[in-house]
């Protein structure tokens, strides 16, 4: 498993074990966008730290990354705010799922981590007060990041998600009760609704997280993005955290910091190797891409690159 | 840092690091054989898998090993019941403290994960069914893993503990309620209790835990103990839910799969390389070493051998 | 609606109105004895203040009267403890499932009201520390209260209600956890179990709650019970809390202060003027008596005594 | 206690045994408005169904109702939906502080009654529905009910209010993602901070609530504003749930149906008799008025007028 041509092989292995499985679970379908794009598709890119691109299947078909962009917008914050955004989100794991009221009442309005919805909202309030634009922001951060000028979000599935947030506008009306919110709560869940509605393709999204596996350098351009000690500190809570209420269970299954999105996206990394992303839009229970789960279990074990 | 003079240089700095912190924090003070072990103790143990041992402090000393016996229990319970024994405990963060009811009662009596107390008493009951004395079972796997026959169990730390495990006794009544438990409550809870007081030092921790570094086989006798799979599995399960309700924070800063105990010991490994063990028994909030966990903080931080 | 005959036409009426009803829902079958009570039976009594008893249908039948016997254990325990007692139990509708720990938790052991299985372990324990033999206490109280000698409890009902106990057992050692048990579990549970296993008839239990209808004065030997106060307050209690979770229902349909029991008994009582009990073993979903339930809802309707 | 002299004499009684409470607690100070009001004021007022009015202190000031306006919505939101309403809102008390969320994530979306902030904005809903301008239809509403002109809703308390919305934004929300709101969430917080702002005296507010005690029919002009039956009902309601998270301690230490306010009002009634009305601004920890509360548990113990 050292040269690249394994990757190639192993993706083609992949693919045709998935392939059964593929289609199976449910499109998300709470807003049209999403509930019409065909199930049966599946993509998956490995990019190496050295630029190789290994893909199959659509790995050049951009999807709506939802909350994959959660993961773009912590790290912007980060790099503004410093450990000091951590006195208004948490590191642990949920317990709940991603959209539950509970914990925040029994917390006080902290979000238990940036990766939850209400953690996200606080993370997209905290872009809007550093930036005037934060969607923009987070747009051209990603464009950095996979070293591509073509991403953008798209304005159909902003506006359409933007009218079915009553679930994310409870939790930012919630979280400002508790004065944990700055800015006003439509401007943040805007922003939200915006920069989650962001179309990237397995490839640039494979590009995208490759720094978290560089010791936080964007290996595109040499920029540090993070310092090495952060970039493993987020990479821990990707794998603690970055699946909603099923971390645990993908920890335990592919050893992989990852993060999803219910536009069937899963982003995941290999330290001190790669980047990788697979797609699949139909999704298992817990929200995740049911195919694309499967097919990051089958990377790890047949590739022995889990972490442990 | 590849050759093994570094890792005493490394224990060396760490210790002086930590010495200021060393016994801030609170013993464990529910029973009186915890509540009277002297704070202002450090012991720090790296034992290679080549079998070389470096140490620092009062790495030969023994202590109470409290919740590390669980994950003994529990590679003991997997052995026998394989993939089976996750249909009656789940795989995933708790994000409540580790002895509360709520989640049992809302997800009928299954615990989220091995480690809580709900969880361990489970995979007690299940030792119960498989072995007619099972913390004798225990104790005598613990010898194998770390190839030592001077292990044993304090009597009275475990009858103090079982003189005051009502809340575990609510928990375990709770779960054979819902037809979680198989055993008599009173069993489990003897069994528990005895394989929690089981003592054992730095070093002999260190050297217990070192299969799961090494594709699961013990290194000191050649046998596999658990699959390489299994023993990655496992791992990651630790890294997730290892260290109570701060499981997060845990691998957001020390980036290591592990295991603590209220005595004030945790264990850790470092994939492909080495057991680790740090002991110091003031606590923080949350149940783990104080000392230690920053111990193992700056071990990760100087060492750069984080998992991430 | 002011002389007796009128009692004995309208329960008369109301046994015609409900005749299709009896026997829908679900006898209690978590025991056996519980379980093999046919459910077709019905049975209903009022007895008002001067001792006129009306019955209709099988008002003689002895059955278990199950969480009934919560409110002579309060009542005794008020005795001896007074207000003191309100230390340790509450005095709100619980808004959860009278055997939820959930609440317990989150209120540091303390039970919400005495008429809950927690609260009602409370009010045991209590009758534990008070007498020798608290189920025997228990059972004479019932008979000054009924005027009866005749009244027992089941002891093989007891015993099987202890042999599934594991719920109570939970809720008791949760609460001896938080410092709110004093005697031990084993002791508190077999006592509970022994007065939930009285057996009385519609007729004896009307006859028994009199005096909460008669100003604390029981009407049969002249005894005050209770002050006119206290009689008056645990009256409000009954309305409140006394039908588990459906209290707001029930005081919403029926307007009368009442306490239910999984055997199919309600006893209520119209204040100044006579205690009224019903009867019928099948239970809708909250485990109050479904053609009960019906049949107090028509006596208040067409008699216009609801307290309001 | 027959005669009318016996109420004036009751009232002074009353009055002089509660002077050295008024003032103790703390005013509602979440807008500066309410805050503002001075706490060592006190009025109570009677009024019999045969009209006579007997008053002691400030009866005749006016004050904020706030909550009690709930009590109005709710009748006049029965006369349109009659039991249909009670599939969007329970009859249970609710266990929980009167502005949680957890319980509405727990039961889908349905408040545990209509008292509760969340019952309160569907039942605000509702009038939205019905009605053009339903804050109006409220103050109306109760000025047929008070027989007076004069009522109306404050503006800048109304402005005020809506400005610190942001809990009650949150539940509207959320009750919106589960289908239980109707009307947009801003439309239906504007009515409800309105209708909350109503000011009334506590002449004003017996008056209005004496139909109550009079079988549904309004003393002052002979309507039947609710059936009888309805009016027994409502009034059971109030008992159990119309002092927020204090139901159960209201009806056992007051023993009548009575709704509060943070204003510092609490209305209550005599079935048969008369409607009741004391205010006095300074709360207690559960947001009920702390004179207020005392004054009403005197007057049943002095009048023996308790529904017990």
């Amino acid at each position: 498993m050292t040269d690249t041509r394994d990757y190639d092989a192993l993706l083609h292995q992949v693919h045709q074990a998935v392939l059964p499985e593929i289609g199976r679970g449910t499109v998300a379908n709470y807003i049209p966008e999403l509930a019409d794009v065909p199930p049966d598709q599946f993509g998956m890119a490995v990019v190496t730290l050295d630029g190789k691109v290994h893909t199959v299947g659509h790995a050049q078909t951009r999807f709506s990354i939802q909350s994959i962009s959660k993961l773009f917008a912590l790290v912007l914050a980060f790099q503004r705010q410093g450990d000091a955004l951590w006195e208004r989100v948490g590191r642990e794991p949920s317990g709940t799922p991603f959209n539950s009221l509970v914990q925040l009442e029994s917390e006080s309005g902290k979000p238990r981590n940036p990766f939850i919805n209400a953690g996200a909202l606080v993370i997209t309030d905290m872009l809007c007060t550093n930036f005037a634009v934060p969607e923009n922001a987070v747009v051209e951060f990603a464009r950095q990041l996979c070293d591509s000028k073509e991403i953008h979000y798209d304005r159909r599935v902003a506006r359409s998600e933007r009218g079915t947030s009553d679930r994310n506008a409870a939790m930012a009306h919630f979280m400002k009760n508790f004065g944990n919110l700055r800015n006003p709560v439509d401007q943040v869940l805007d922003a939200y609704c915006k920069h989650c509605a962001i179309e990237m393709s397995c490839v640039e999204l494979a590009r995208a997280v490759a720094f978290l596996a560089n010791r936080g350098v964007n290996p595109w351009n040499g920029e540090q993005v993070l310092s090495a000690s952060a970039a493993k500190r987020l990479s821990a809570l990707m794998l603690t955290c970055g699946t909603y209420d099923a971390a645990g269970d993908f920890a335990f299954r592919v050893g992989l910091p990852a993060k999803s999105g219910v536009g069937g996206g899963i982003v995941a990394l290999v330290p001190g190797e790669c980047g990788v992303c697979v797609w699949s839009p139909a999704l298992e229970h817990s929200g995740n891409s049911h195919a694309g789960l499967l097919a990051l279990e089958l990377f790890t074990t047949l590739s022995g690159r889990s972490i442990f």
